[in-house]
Order: C-alpha cells, then sequence, then structure tokens
C-alpha cells in the first residue's frame, strides 16, 4: 500500500445518504484508501450500502465520530474540500493539483491528514472548516454547481495517487517489421495491383515508389507485417495469373 | 471553453443504468464537456435520469446511436477504456495519465476525440475495442474490481482538465505582519505573562527570548495581528495591575 494511503483519512460529516457513503467507500478500495471517518451519518446503517460493490471491508472498518473535533484529533494536517462558491473563506484556498502535493509531503514525514468532505446539500460548516488547515477545491466550470460525492472523492483520491512521471513515460513501442519485411509487403502488394489492373504500365516507376512509401508510412508492427503478408498470398492465390 | 471539452465525445456504449448516464452527464457538466454520445441505451427514457443535478442541458443534447462504428464516425482518435483485468489486449494499453496528453494533442490539432465507456457490468466487448486506435485504464489497487461509471468518467474528465502548473504554482501568500507587530505582540504577550505570574524574575531574560520566538514561529499574517493584539489587549485590561 502507498504511504499516501495509509496517511490519509477520508472524513465524511453529516452525510445523509447512506448510498453516497458507499460510492465513497468504494472509490477509496479502488484506489487503496482504507481508513474512513464519518462523523454524524445521518443513518447508522450505512455500513450496508448496497452500492458499495468492493467497498465492504472499507465500511466495516469505519469509524464513527460525533464531532469533527474528535475525527481529526490524531491528524496533523486537516484539509477541508470546498465548491467554494461566493461564501467568503478565512482560509487559504488551493486547487486540487496543489492540495495534493502538500498531503503527500505531509505523509512523506509521517504525518496523518484527515480530507474533510461535507454533506451532500450544504457542504462543510464554517464551524467546520474553522478545523482545517486550508481548503481545497476541484477546479469545475461553474464552482457554483458542486459535484457529486463519491465522484469528488473518487477525482481526489485519483489526484493523490496519480504519478506524474506516467504521463511522460513512453510506452514499450511494438517491436517494428524490418525493412526486408517491408519491402516483401510492397512487392507483393505492387504484384496485386499489376495484375488486379491497377498500375498503368506508363506510370509504373512512380506508382511502385508511391506503394513503397505508403507501405513505409504505415509503420507495421513485427506482429502485423506477417498477417498481411498472408493476406496479400491468399489475395494473389485467388486473382491467379502469375 | 477549454479546446478539449470541445473535442471529446464521450461515448456510452450499451450503459445499462440510466441513472449512471445522469451521473456521467453531471461530471460532464462539471468539468465543461457538452458532447455525449450513448450507443443502445437500456432506456431511452435516459434522458430524464434523476441523479443528474445540473446535468440536464447535457442530456438533451445527448445523440443516440445504434453501433459503436456510428458513434465514433467523424472522430479522428478512438479510446477505449478498460478496468484491463486478465483479457489478452491487442491493443496498446496506456495509463490514463499517458492516454491524456494524447488526447489533448489531438485536440490541439483540431481533431475530434471519442472517449468510450462500456457498460457497468461487461465493460467495452472486444468487438467495441477493435474500433479504437488505443485503450487507456486508471490505475487502481486491484485491477479486476473496476470503478463505478460515474467515478470513471469524473476522473478521466478530470485528468483531462487538471492544470500540472498548478501543482507548482506557489499560492498567493498572506502578506505576512510586519517585525513591528510583531514585536507589540510579543511585548504585550509578555506583559500578560508577567502579571499572571507565569515569568520567574530570575529567567526573565530568557524567558522574553523564548516568546519573542514563538511569536516569530507563528508566522502571524498582516491580517491576524492586530486581532491578536486586540485579545490580548483585553486580557490585559481583565486581568488590571498594571
Amino acid at each position: 500500500m502507498p504511504e499516501i494511503a495509509e496517511a490519509v483519512r477520508v472524513v465524511l460529516v453529516d452525510t445523509r445518504n447512506p448510498l453516497n457513503i458507499g460510492a465513497v467507500a468504494r472509490a477509496m478500495a479502488n484506489f487503496g484508501f482504507p481508513a474512513l471517518r464519518v462523523v454524524n451519518p445521518y443513518e447508522l446503517a450505512f455500513r450496508e450500502a448496497r452500492s458499495a460493490v468492493d467497498a465492504a471491508p472499507v465500511l466495516e472498518a469505519a469509524e464513527v465520530f460525533g464531532s469533527v473535533a474528535a475525527a481529526v484529533a490524531d491528524c496533523t494536517l486537516v484539509v477541508g474540500t470546498t465548491a467554494a462558491g461566493g461564501r467568503a473563506l478565512e482560509h487559504p484556498l488551493h486547487r486540487l493539483e496543489y492540495s495534493a502535493r502538500a498531503i503527500r509531503r505531509e505523509a512523506a514525514r509521517a504525518g496523518t491528514v484527515a480530507l474533510l468532505f461535507g454533506s451532500e446539500k450544504f457542504g462543510l460548516s464554517n464551524d467546520d472548516l474553522s478545523h482545517c488547515h486550508f481548503l481545497t477545491r476541484i477546479e469545475t466550470l461553474h464552482q457554483e454547481h458542486s459535484m457529486n460525492l463519491g465522484q469528488a472523492v473518487a477525482v481526489s483520491l485519483y489526484e493523490l495517487v496519480r504519478r506524474p512521471a506516467a504521463a511522460r513515460a513512453r510506452p514499450e513501442p511494438a517491436r517494428p517489421a524490418t525493412a526486408a519485411e517491408n519491402e516483401q509487403v510492397t512487392l507483393r502488394l505492387l504484384e496485386a495491383l499489376r495484375r488486379s489492373g491497377y498500375v498503368n504500365p506508363i506510370t509504373e516507376g512512380s506508382t511502385e515508389e508511391k506503394v513503397r512509401r505508403l507501405v513505409r508510412r504505415m509503420n507495421l508492427s513485427a506482429h502485423d507485417a506477417p498477417v498481411v503478408l498472408g493476406m496479400l498470398r491468399q489475395i494473389l492465390w485467388k486473382i491467379g495469373g502469375a
């Protein structure tokens, strides 16, 4: 388990809908975050949330608290999430991309981080927010339209575990066909075109060059070149008239 | 609207649950992606999906197609999403971080990109996948446990619009208090401590230095220093005995 997933406590405050708690738990299970805390859930039966595919272990281990203060007491960094509409915020407000760095840094020095999400309808109250070191928001088109709770948690956890290096790492390229294989494809294709009457004898030289360049632009892989050769062989057999 | 949001068509193939289509539309509305296409939805009444807070315009504009080929016909890049379990894939498979770069590049040269999501239960079929240039997956803890459809779409669109620079950009720091303000806080705090009997006359010099350093470590902002001064003034008044 990555250290970031061990370090983070997802804290749901006043969540009304147990299905949403289930959706949150599922996202946590997907990204490997085990620690869920719920403050004043509207139904204590949330552990049975039906939508929680794969999320049963997270829900079973979830801890219930009576206040935000109690839920974050052992944490060294407390981060509140907000849709940040017009409300004047007295806290620093960072985009998720920036906040994730701060959270990873805290995890790297063995800190414990609470990530707070408010109720579906009202978000976090000013009282909840006063427990936070800073606030974070997911940049959306209209900040006044909040995100679905399960989606907001999924996006937040994804940002915590995403690997910037993966964006740059070239994937292993398919092994390309050799020049000899490309030339075999070229010659067979030309032969099929000749026998089909596609090639005008007067311009045959330039047609050959065009076909050769066309085949190179296809960038056939070592895997695909023999397949294409086999297709052309079969077509030549069907056309006949060698 | 960012060009990436204009360029992308979110294509849902064989989606069973209209609520999931609604959740997808909500994530699209959040991140500003207008173009939803659905292939063979199980219920044509999906446009009324109840969970679709803020998503009505996306749902109303959604286009319905009878096949994947028709849904992606005008696209210059077709990307399939997969949980990529054990199934042998004949396509290049990239992490989302990498795929997003390729999609942004295609959008930047005025291409149109289809991003395909399969049914909740079975994902995309091999036939669906054969229409794709490459496949992408969201890295999760257990690739055999798929993500919730709405959450997968939210994470994918977030990756497309996230700003790497935002992770590095230092936020505007709060204007710090001046040295004079810090010193005023220090002197008033010391006075309160003296009058309260906290300061031992024998070690008074070292206590003063300790308090001065403590106040500096608090990094009071220009906004907070007068507030703290006001508190100390009031406490000194209550203690009396100047």
